[in-house]
């Protein structure tokens, strides 16, 4: 990298994951340098952002609304021409949700540098996605701190490793009965016990859906076969994941949870750049750090994840939609937090699934399980869902 | 290393570390071959090891007793010459004490690949080593678990880190207070909690001198300033070592405590060689890992050690010297085991020290410190000494 500066785009501005690459460009601008933002309904802040950034491009989802902060001097583009623009050279992609599939796709075609947080498009479409990047040597670096952990611990690695080690918090209810499960409250659902988070992913964290999410994700982006990839309850979010090398070497990735980490490691690699902004590890403070196997049987989402993983074809996807349907639903009060994983597991097996789909043919199996979803809840009468 | 067969000399081939080399080659005879062993009072153990690995050149030890193995075929050759022998590729340097000095520098001199696991080479002479690695251009691998496990998490990495973290189970007197200390037998200290190693090295975990010693020579192995490397007590031996990095970021390696993947490691680097041998970490049973200060009032070896680091010239050989003799005055029951640092830092107190000494400085430096911690032991009336 040099003293080069980094030309970035930025795909969710506005959101957690958004927010926190900006304060890494803020602390180190002479690296890097904001050509895009793109965000969705809060224009308020998307307004302050461009203010601040002064990007060439911007996305803003509302066409009909007037754009935010109409005087500065940028151009309106879709998410596909900002993330595959030739003056961009390094794509964030932050977006939540299947949002972020279509300009994931476009920037991999474009063979940019993709900075990628977003879970769905790898869990919806990871072969398709995958074998682009290969055919248009596009480079995707992963920012899920899990993701970023292994990253890390492959570094100069020569050789494929024998397994990964995903840790996972357990969430607020770990050791939770499956009785006293369904009795929990979103409130109680969205308090994630070490980690800051945007909503959807705190309650798949509850639920453990982001493990399964993020077992298909690692099997996509480090190419591991599945029965090589484990899980490992670690409530204090320090060792954020774990490689075993086939001499029976282990080596992990520590940390205080704090997104901006493995986000900067994605901007700034192969190099590493001191940020003062950035915890250290206190080892009077951290000073146990403890595992145990997660708990399958309370929590099926994860082994729903993983066999919809496993099966491949349009299931991830559907897998994907059901959940965001679920979480919805609970998150309104319509459903139980036990109800998340019943109707996932009822919408994937109601599924005439396609193998090796095409984009279009992903994107139908999404549209068709979302509204399977709602229709299998409000004929159980159980929301007065429109 | 593609297929190539790593053409072996191992000096100290009937010590703990050589017998867990030899068990590496055993298990690994596609891509290692002896090419020399080298040994010294173990007769008996040396002509088994001969008649299994059919080595070319042999040293022992007793050049007046008859040669090991007197029919087999066999070249007897110095410990100099078989470290820099054209035929040897490879030089696993595993004899203890200041033994280890010479050969090491004749590896280095010949540009060899030098698996070092004698500390004593590095603390005695580290800047004289390492200068003439760099000018012919020799790799010094490290073999000691701390440093292997720091060199591993520094693979990839293409900066200097911010800082290294050597962990230390703590020996069995964890805890002690210095009255307990001055009360503890050889017995007693001679049980390593975690580890099983000579008796040298176990009495100098016992009084954190090792880890001393391992601040020293991870200082010129890594060229890292003394500031930035950190002694962690980490009683269950499970976390090796760790790197901290300028952004804040972590890494670990981790294992069983089994000095066969250290070893291999080094022999097979840049590789990982698939070793049934080798244990795999077992989270069900690992499950919990603590880190603790050490306590360096009542273990002032560690103290005394790094202090004669930072020192340089000819401290560190002294520290070394005087402490050899302490743990076999403590092992032969004329001084306390809480007598070990106050005999180092008594003879350390009395060196004249020279700055960026020779070879032959070293070496004097060596003797008059074994003389002095001996007199000064007499002159106490402490022990019966010659």
């Amino acid at each position: 990298m040099g003293n080069t500066v980094r030309q970035l785009a930025v795909l969710g501005s506005t959101g957690s994951i958004g927010r926190q690459t900006l304060e890494v460009v803020r602390a180190l601008p002479h690296r890097f340098h904001i050509v895009a933002l793109a965000a969705g309904a809060n224009t308020d802040l998307l307004a302050k952002q461009i203010s601040e950034f002064k990007p060439r491009f911007v996305y803003h989802q509302d066409r009909e609304a007037p754009p935010p902060l109409a005087n500065a001097d940028y151009e309106l583009r879709s998410l596909e021409e900002i993330a595959s623009h030739p003056q961009v050279d390094t794509v964030v992609i932050a977006t939540s949700g299947k949002a972020g599939l279509s300009p994931t796709l476009a920037a991999v075609k474009a063979g940019k540098r993709i900075c990628l947080a977003n879970k769905e498009s790898l869990v919806m479409a990871g072969e398709i996605i995958t074998s682009e990047a290969r055919l248009n040597a596009a480079q995707i670096l992963p920012v899920d701190s899990e993701h970023s952990a292994i990253w890390q611990c492959l570094a100069g690695e020569t050789q494929p490793p024998a397994g990964l080690i995903l840790t996972a918090s357990g969430g607020p209810f770990r050791g939770y009965s499956s009785a006293q499960l369904g009795k929990v409250t979103a409130q109680q659902a969205l308090k994630h016990p070490s980690w800051q988070m945007g909503k959807k992913v705190t309650i798949d964290s509850a639920t453990l859906m982001n493990k399964g999410l993020e077992v298909i994700e690692a099997h996509w982006l480090f190419d591991i076969p599945w029965e090589n990839i484990k899980v490992l309850i670690h409530p204090q979010s320090i060792v954020h994941s774990m490689v075993e090398f086939t001499d029976g070497s282990t080596k992990a990735q520590l940390g205080y949870p704090d997104m901006r980490l493995p986000i900067q490691y994605a901007l700034s690699y192969p190099e590493r750049l001191p940020n003062p902004h950035l915890p250290r590890l206190d080892w009077e403070r951290s000073n146990n750090l403890t595992f145990e196997p997660p708990d399958r049987d309370t929590f099926p989402c994860l082994r729903l994840a993983v066999e919809a993983g496993m099966k491949g074809g349009t299931y991830p996807a559907v897998l994907c939609a059901a959940d965001e349907v679920a979480v919805e639903l609970f998150l309104s009060g319509c459903i139980k937090f036990t109800d998340i994983a019943k109707l996932v597991e009822q919408v994937l097996e109601g599924h005439q699934a396609i193998a090796h789909p095409t984009l279009e043919e992903i994107m139908t199996a999404d549209a068709w399980a979302r509204d399977k979803a709602r229709q299998l809840v409000i004929g159980d009468n159980r929301c007065g869902l429109p």
